[in-house]
């Protein structure tokens, strides 16, 4: 097998472990190539939920063809017993001959065990193949098991001078419907989607993802210290339909907690800072419930907040063609930066075109 | 001759006009390609200053190839004597057995004048191939005749958040280095590079092309009311190399107007309006004397009442990797729109990566 064959082989399973973005927490979104003789035998990415695994699903494509096959994984295959039997062992009793791997798995459980299994088996085991790549697409597991939290990714929507609503908050529509749709498709690869008090109180909000024909829907998270929400609202109606988890502070009266706990929802007391609830310990109490990947659509106060604690690891900006004017509503609320040198450097990803707006992905570096 | 190959070669004739931009005005920036058999014989574009015209130095280059052959020219060729004699005359002495133009002139002295001349030689005569790629190229030379104004282009460079400055004023340097040289390229192909009278206080700027090896500059313009400039700027100091405009307002005192006129610089006395000089008035005193594309670099209160005067007709849209929160120094002053419906839409040209930026273009539509 070339080397060139290998990075293709594992492309594909990058390809395949994306599939499982947003739906898998608190797993890792994994991928699976088998390729016997430069044949492809089997394929698996992580299910919904995130079982099975993998490995679990491309081995029983594969059946007795992956004796003497090369493995491509995106992850470092488990090693632990948890709800399944280790993805090494299946490996392993299937007669695997080679394993390529991007990445060492940094839960403490695997952490490089998995990869010795297999090697002390007898398996030939390359590590580090396309780690890049798959360092970027498990971003967020990654980050929960290291920092304990999930990534943040950004949305804005603003006009060309950084506006999300006029004056008297008209913000219906600033940018055009294929570039809501695309949102509409970035919701769907989060474990949840974000928005603070004020937007929920503003626009009653759905948060669902609509019109893509996914069955999966992220968690709905309102960050919202006094749960000063309408209580009639779109979210309090659907709360049994999808999950709505409610952070708040120790403030938040008794009834309301209790209202919205019939609702369905669940609430996570969080601590506050000076300006409302901590964004770090909000993010930890999300990291402890099990959010790899979440999806924060405003305010600006609840965006300035991640922001300025340095929580933001990828913007998706979105500019519309129109001004709106300083006395509009800006998309990030106040940093108090006083030099630029104190302003965080996101790297550009990509810029496209969607619709009659423009899309770039940036990511801190 | 087939379609296809006109639609090449004032494809050809196109990209050679477009060389002429900014350093053609008051004249129009033209091409000329003239062909025979399948080959082409001649080209030419309008020469810096608005002379020689296209078509004159085109038939120099194919000498006595013209006769019988097919000219493309990008506008309707002069029919009136100016300082140069008419390029119909010049058509039709050389032998052009056929033309094919993208736009009738809008010059009154043209103005179907040229094509009706080379019709009435028994030349064949085809129009509006290519016109709208011309009238988007033309749009400063067609507004100024239409309008008597020429077009604007707004430069942003700001943070995803729409900041060109932290609250303290610092700006140095938001974008990168790719994006500034793009700026100062985007400049040579303007008449004027246009700022406000705060930018030129705050920034002592000296805003000519650097570092692209051209040795064409744009006039400076400065809308400065009271005609407040340090008389030791930059500015002031190169007055009489490259030229500095000052638009000001009736309240200017005559003792800076004496100074700045003695420094070399060139002065516009204008209307004023609510919130300070006219634009409107501004651009017509520009038109009068001759510009046909205006480069505004800002400040936010120049490019807002541009903005909110419906005057500015294409964005130059750089965005950097940062954001500096609603507290930073917006891009576009206040415009006091109410609804979104107020705000004009711009059309997306096209969007693309600079260096570590991106760089959208959007036209009015």
């Amino acid at each position: 097998m070339s080397a060139a064959d290998d990075r293709r082989h594992m492309a594909h399973a990058l390809g395949l472990a994306r599939r499982g973005l947003g739906r898998v927490w608190p797993n890792p979104a994994v991928g699976c190539v088998i390729v016997k003789g430069g044949r492809l035998v089997g394929r698996g990415w992580t299910q919904p939920g995130g079982r099975p695994h993998a490995e679990t699903v491309a081995l029983a494509e594969a059946g007795s063809a992956a004796r003497g096959a090369t493995a491509y994984v995106s992850l470092e295959p488990c090693a632990h017993h948890g709800k399944t039997p280790p993805c090494a062992n299946a490996l392993i009793a299937a007669g695997i001959a080679r394993v390529v791997s991007s990445l060492e798995d940094p839960d403490t459980r695997v952490a490089g065990k998995g990869h010795a299994m297999l090697r002390d088996a007898g398996i030939a085991v390359e590590t580090g193949m396309m780690a890049t790549e798959a360092e970027a697409m498990q971003r967020g597991f990654l980050t929960r098991m290291r920092q304990g939290r999930p990534i943040v990714t950004l949305k804005l929507a603003m006009s060309v001078d950084g506006r999300i609503a006029t004056v008297s908050g008209e913000s219906k529509w600033i940018t055009g419907p294929e570039a809501r749709r695309r949102v509409h498709a970035m919701r769907a690869t989060h474990d949840a989607v974000l928005v603070g008090g004020g937007t929920a109180r503003a626009d009653d909000p759905d948060l669902r993802v609509r019109d893509m024909g996914v069955a999966h829907q992220p968690v709905r998270v309102i960050a919202a210290r006094n749960l000063d929400l309408p209580e009639g609202s779109t979210l309090a109606r659907t709360a049994r339909d999808v999950p709505v988890w409610l952070v708040h502070g120790a403030d938040a009266p008794k009834a309301r907690r209790d209202a919205w706990q019939a609702a369905g929802a669940r609430l996570f007391d969080c601590a506050e800072g000076a300006g409302g609830l901590d964004p770090t310990a909000m993010l930890a109490a999300l990291g402890a419930a099990g959010l790899t990947r979440v999806f924060c659509e405003g305010g600006g106060q609840l965006a300035a907040s991640l922001m300025a604690a340095g929580l933001v690891d990828e913007i998706a900006l979105f500019t519309a063609g129109l001004a709106l004017g300083a006395d509009a509503r800006p998309g990030l609320g106040p940093l108090g930066l006083t030099a630029l040198g104190g302003a965080e450097r996101f790297r550009l990803n990509s810029v496209e075109r969607v619709g009659a707006d423009t899309l770039s992905l940036w990511s801190k570096t």
